[in-house]
């Protein structure tokens, strides 16, 4: 039996695995591909402090080999259900059960879709939820970005460099995203701004290569449906949390609630970063909370050593 | 007036100006010297992500080039007090009122004295709370560390390869630092413990060098009193916030009491990392913090502009 199984390999998973390892509890990580967490896709990362500017995926790499180099365990793996039976943990996984005294879930979040007609049609045929994945496709082509928070902008920027055009459609009169990245984008030529507007549809062509030709959308204060030519949608509309294999309190957007040393309502089973119903989903806040549950994971399982023995 | 200043330039009050400046704020950072925060006091940091070992005064500069290079004004002076007016803030500083729209305290903590007969007497006469700042005075010759954390067992590691001896003295009959240090320690050979024991007096020579000479410790269990002869006494009992320029709630410790924004009591005034009442007090906690409350400040500066034009 491990001291602490923690699911997902993203900056929370790994943040909790050095300091796990430290405390001395036999720490295992499962991950479900080599590299996790949605940080790697990343074009840029400005603001996590000591690297004024680093990839994604550079920033990950350092996380890896960090933990690495402390003694954290990994294998990669699926896994299906968490579930308490008394003070132990059962984990399924696609090759098997495992146990341990304590979990902590470090799922992460996915983009979440737009839910319109055309949209899962077209994914990989024009439809995209990550710009530094799919960009490289669209050279001197026209895309759309839906959205105006700050992945929506940062994409919309790097898509700038790619695309002939990009127009960024947003249900509001103005962006959610920083200051700063606003700036950007209203300073880009090749960045077009179509406010108070929702897409209702996407279409493409038929046959047997498939791909996006145009969007439909509505101007919410005119009410009017307008259409606009595009070879690309790139939607950020919000974060889907990964919580389905766990059986514990959530909040109406489904990220697990916690108290305030991250354990959730099932004692010893701890929750960190995009996947919990965090302040803010930040990078650094993924980090801290990995380090506040290994650390109050650490506790729970001295306690429970005590009784036991 | 500035949108928003930040009282120390730790780790916490750093990246809190990172974000800031991304945010647009007209922010400015107050520090007392030009290295702050506790950490840059660290010999060896080995769980900030990203960095598998760095010292403390080395990632300390490297969170000032970030700041610098995101475009964060910093000021060295000495903050007296801080007050609301309405919505405006003022801050006092020996030279002279600044007023701001918000405000983050980030005043970190200093080390607790142990409160006992000679020790104020002979700091920097022997007694210290830093063995990164005044161990190289200590070259085989006999100290003392007090405490079990985790302060106390990394200081008496670097004190070993210094000092011919080390006594570590804790009144409990086990050490609170994680196992890896713990471990550390006990495979130490000029490392002897002395558990269930408290300090009663330290004693040194009288006359014009007044020095370190021994300390009275008392057996907890057997109720002995016992003498020691060293030639240093290295102090962590625990950490005393730096909160008393602000009249907000604070806990019986003295940290200031915060919501799940880092709001404190007074709207528009947050606290992070070691002066509020953190569930852990560590780096990446601190800078977590900073990152969290400048957001939180963006919001509350947002809604205070829209009330006011």
């Amino acid at each position: 039996m491990y001291d602490l199984i923690i699911i997902g390999g993203g900056p929370g998973g790994l943040a909790a695995g050095i300091y796990a390892v430290r405390f001395g509890l036999n720490t295992l990580i499962l991950e479900r591909s080599e590299i996790s967490g949605q940080i790697a896709l990343a074009d840029v990362v400005e603001n996590y402090p000591g690297f004024p500017a680093i990839s994604g995926l550079e920033l990950m790499e350092k996380y890896k080999s960090h933990a690495q180099e402390a003694g954290v365990e990994t294998k990669i793996t699926e896994v299906l259900s968490v579930h308490a039976e008394g003070n132990k943990k059962i984990i399924s996984t696609d090759s098997g059960d495992l146990e341990s005294k304590a979990v902590i879930i470090a799922t992460g979040a996915n983009p979440k879709h737009l839910n319109v007609p055309g949209e899962k049609e077209f994914i990989s045929k024009g439809v995209s939820y990550c710009a530094i994945c799919d960009g490289p496709f669209f050279r001197n082509k026209t895309v759309v970005v839906v959205g105006g928070g700050n992945s929506a902008i940062t994409d919309a920027l790097l898509l700038s460099k790619i695309a002939r055009k990009v127009y960024i459609i947003h249900r509001r009169d103005r962006l959610r995203a920083v200051k700063i990245l606003q700036d950007r984008a209203f300073e880009t030529p090749n960045i077009e701004f179509i406010f108070n507007s929702c897409i209702l549809e996407i279409l493409g062509s038929s046959g047997n290569i498939r791909r996006v030709e145009k969007v439909i959308f509505k101007d919410l204060k005119t009410e009017e449906r307008r259409e606009l030519a595009t070879d690309g949608v790139f939607i950020y509309v919000g974060i889907h949390p990964n919580t389905e294999i766990i059986d514990v309190e959530k909040d109406e957007g489904g990220f697990i609630r916690t108290d305030r040393f991250l354990e959730t309502s099932q004692k010893g089973i701890y929750a960190v970063g995009d996947c919990r119903d965090t302040p803010i989903w930040q990078l650094v806040a993924a980090v801290r909370d990995g380090a506040l549950a290994a650390t109050a994971a650490n506790e729970y399982i001295e306690s429970f050593k005590k009784e036991t023995t």
